[in-house]
């Protein structure tokens, strides 16, 4: 029961809040103004209101935001004793994360004249520091209290930061849809996390973990909109014009086929010949990561729909074998199986970037070829070049992600930050104030008793 | 028992789903390319990136992605035991309809230089040919096995795509919401199937066909995404400028003014003056049908209003007499009643959409008359023959939809197509893995004791 | 048992909905036309259709109808045994409120030779007055008939209209967010009401009134969606260009600052450190309001910042404190608590309204000083006679809302108005037929026993 009592929240989170909420009150208050298009005084008589870039930028912004909230907060929620938390401490996390990466990647990206200035566009590019702390998040759902959550936000939200800054400014790769830059980044930090917070005792199963008619239905809302929206993930930070429908259009096809592919595997692989929740879930969405790298290029449709097959496939097999492998053998839990959905998907993305680059020739894109692939023609970097930054982009992701990941870790690890003890894990109990029936519904009939002697 | 083992999807869902993909994966490769707004070779440095298609075209494209992904399969999840099927055979079966449609609606309507031409309009136009597969699986809902819905779309988006194609060439109709191609072709098909597959002993009604409090709310919460995103629906694929804005807004007081009178008529029918959720959930909806045919035409918002009324009143009565009445006496059964909420409707709107054409003036519509009606001047049809091929095209939809729709059913009903026992129709246990305390959660507490039993 | 008979619909609500649509309907032939970008006629061979206004405000105008249908409808849906009443209600009173703001409205703002000139726009301003009506709503849940929430939006509408337009006209406020005319108007009026309504016996708390595990995160979602959608809602009426591009960044900062400070003090406040979600679907929200009144001004994005914060700690203070003292001292119940969410937000916010104009300079807003502050530069205000205007603004809100509201009550209380006992209160079971497993999944175990023996 000690036990019980360390993991209030009472003091930790209004402490830990208030000290963020002052740094970055103080942070707005010293560097953050606003940009052009936000800035009454830089408006003329000649400024064109309905050609501010708000009109661009913002229908993908909801988009996104959208996925992040609702897409993710219904995903996470697929435990039976877990759905406030899923829901409700994604809903924290990511509230923080945007704002933190608004100041973080503003002093990386749109900082000048000693201030950094902000529009919708820095909004969007927050948000997908934050879809990297919410990817990571799911190795280590239902293990860690919301302190350990935020603290995880606010390192690795610099750490993504300054790789995200590096790479674009020096590598200047093409990864539009995020695989190499979000996906693998956000699941090698996840895993190094989980490595530090290894709990050999969840190997067994937890009696809390199972999910619920209602939670499963619940979850694969989740995935829905996720499913629906990723086109304007994956196409909201490519360049106007056909680069964007192509980006468009490749995730659509990628998904569609990933979720075929998900489905099938999912009967076959299950012995009784029946469809598997979780599969649902989470394989069907495959596609969407497995696209990106090359979400923007000339892959051509048919292309996209066999990278949504690939990517899909060895998701599946990864959930089924690799991720029951990493947690026995290699003591890495994946509670979400984020190295299925990212890693994997990222890794096989990232090889068909490569691949399109190599082959991309100026019959295929016109003029653009340059533009699409973000180089200057007069900077003349050949195709094979271009293709080492990409494998060395890769490299630096894979590498300070895992890094970064197991500092995150061991600074998690310390006990001021209200971890839950092994028998509240997956448990609302612990951080909520649950309806008095809860028990009754949630619990099976065999262990109510327990309850209400405990109680 | 035997019964339960034949209905497992181990080896027919895979080999089903590969082969299809197998063939989607060659369609693709040797006739899809991208069209002039995603093919970067066909842009110039003339061509302005802002003004590529995409913009105008996605968020209808995605707008309407809500409506079948989440919309429906809210909508779909409405029975106790079924929630998973309702929700995740509607993601399976949209997800392949369209990527079919994408196909054959190709070879159709754009093809050219020996290749289908994508873009989102493509897909946007799949949506719709998804929509008619989805409109029919409600008729045969929870009686059907994935495998089944499967081959249903295989079958039926090219009867829809070549009927749609004919229509369009041929007889020129003014149908911007689709009542005729897409409600009333929908609702026949469906119901031709579902003559094929009668199963008497339904009719006595069948123990897991109930709601749950939750899934309930669930059904509505789809109701009302498919309500807030109808006008966009409806006036996705009408010209732009006034017609679209005009689709708007009659679908927006079509669909109020039928809220309203659902309301109304669910007290009064109810013996005891009490709102049965059904009708919130289905009888809703019948004004965004019932503008369909009309719904860029202008009929002024009074008429919007008056066609809304008429829509529901219609629809209403056919939940309440009709559908039984089919059920008993012509052996055709109507799960969630669409013969209500897209047949009745459907005739009322094209009925609408005749008187329109015969009072359309040149006062009226100024020089857009011709545009609005899809004729070219030079065309020289009068209003009352346009009226004619209004009617030809009701009669070709029904025709070739109640044929189509029986030949459908025929090869519905081979047994190799898994086709669920009548014991366990509704119920998810035989598609899906479900959680442990599924059957303590949803059933009646006097059942509890057999499954118990049973199990 | 009387008591439940008079509580019927069966006769009432048709009866009063028949007369709202024939009223609506005889409204809409005689005065409701087309507005010059829905009028076919009034296109020229000049008209650029992609110049439409729908194209500006419809994304606006669904982002607004997701919030109202879905998030309200969500949110209200917290209780466990009032799901059905909350969402659906919801529902009905915002269809019937929409519609008859476009009247009503109409009739203040948009009439000219005779006629209502309607489009989107109109619509989208029909949204705010509904928004009014279900925030009102908010005060009474769950001790209302259907009847009476129809009555109510009959009565509030006009009411908000007159005073709306009458700000508008002669006060020529600033307040893009509708702090003073939307949340601080809604407010008292609802109170009004509900000190009419007032039921002693509800003070000592009510056996129906909790939550279950699946209520709250219904209402989570709800909150969710208002809280992803609510930059569109604060910036839709906003002048195009930045200063609609500030009010979505603007809304965005102060929600999440005031999320951060929701978690932050439902820890403190509650005794054992754990987290309430009353907090978390409600004070999350304050931010949204609190930067309402000077939304598009230069407030500065830590100004949003600090105003989400001030907003948040008021909202949650009032939750604790406030609410029950008005409940029992001052005899006003509130039920979702709107006084804390809309009355104390909207008044800081009407005061940072008050100080931003009082410090506006024409070095922060160069040449758009005046545009921004709607003024024209030849009329002369100075800024601390705008101020002035604000505040009697705020008086008239204020007064017509709460002499409003008091009227509204009395005539609420009408017997005819089939208002629900007290031990009928919060319960579904009046108005809806409900599943049979209802009282077995719903009431503790404990009270099953009597339902069974009652029925």
């Amino acid at each position: 029961m000690t036990k019980i009592f360390s993991s209030s929240l009472r003091c930790r989170l209004p402490v830990l809040v208030a000290i963020f909420e002052v740094v970055l009150l103080v942070l707005y208050a010293v560097f953050v103004t606003y940009d052009d298009s936000t800035d009454a005084a830089r408006q003329t008589n000649q400024t064109d209101p309905l050609q501010n870039s708000v009109y661009h930028v913002y229908p993908f912004f909801v988009d996104v935001q959208v996925m992040i909230f609702i897409g993710f907060g219904c995903l996470l929620a697929f435990m039976k004793r877990y759905g406030f938390g899923g829901m409700v401490f994604n809903f924290l996390t990511a509230t923080f994360a945007i704002q933190w990466a608004v100041i973080v990647q503003g002093f990386f990206q749109f900082y000048h004249d000693g201030k950094i200035h902000v529009g919708v566009f820095n909004l969007l590019n927050a948000e997908f520091a934050c879809a990297v702390v919410l990817i990571s998040f799911g190795a280590i759902l239902g293990r860690t209290s919301p302190i350990q959550l935020l603290v995880m936000a606010l390192l690795e939200v610099p750490i993504f930061a300054v790789t995200e800054w590096a790479i674009l400014k020096y590598l200047k790769i093409n990864d539009a849809g995020g695989s190499i830059m979000i996906h693998i980044f956000a699941c090698y930090f996840g895993l190094g996390v989980s490595a530090v917070l290894y709990r050999p005792c969840l190997n067994e199963g937890h009696s809390k973990e199972g999910t619920t008619y209602q939670s499963d239905i619940l979850s694969v809302m989740g995935t829905l909109f996720l499913w629906v929206f990723w086109p304007s993930f994956n196409s909201s930070l490519t360049l106007p014009g056909d680069d964007q429908h192509r980006a468009i259009i490749h995730t659509f096809i990628g998904l569609s086929s990933s979720t075929l592919t998900a489905f099938a595997l999912s009967a076959l692989l299950n012995r009784k010949g029946k469809l598997t929740m979780a599969d649902i879930q989470n394989v069907t969405l495959a596609g969407g990561v497995t696209v990106g790298a090359s979400v923007d290029m000339m892959i051509s449709p048919v292309g996209a729909f066999a990278l949504g097959m690939i990517g899909c496939t060895a998701c599946m097999l990864g959930y089924k074998y690799l991720t029951p492998f990493m947690a026995k053998k290699l003591r890495i839990q994946d509670q979400c199986g984020i190295h299925n959905l990212h890693g994997l998907t990222g890794l096989i993305s990232t090889t068909a970037g490569i691949i399109c680059i190599l082959i991309a020739s100026e019959d295929t894109y016109g003029p653009s070829l340059y533009q699409t692939f973000g180089l200057n023609p007069g900077e003349g970097r050949s195709a094979s070049e271009q293709a080492l930054y990409q494998v060395a982009a890769l490299g630096v992701s894979i590498g300070v992600s895992i890094a970064g990941g197991l500092l995150t870790g061991l600074v998690l690890s310390l006990p001021v930050l209200a971890q839950p003890p092994d028998e509240f894990c997956f448990d609302d109990t612990l951080y909520f104030e649950v309806p008095e029936e809860f028990d009754n519904n949630v619990l099976p009939t065999r262990n109510r008793d327990m309850v209400a002697i405990k109680d």
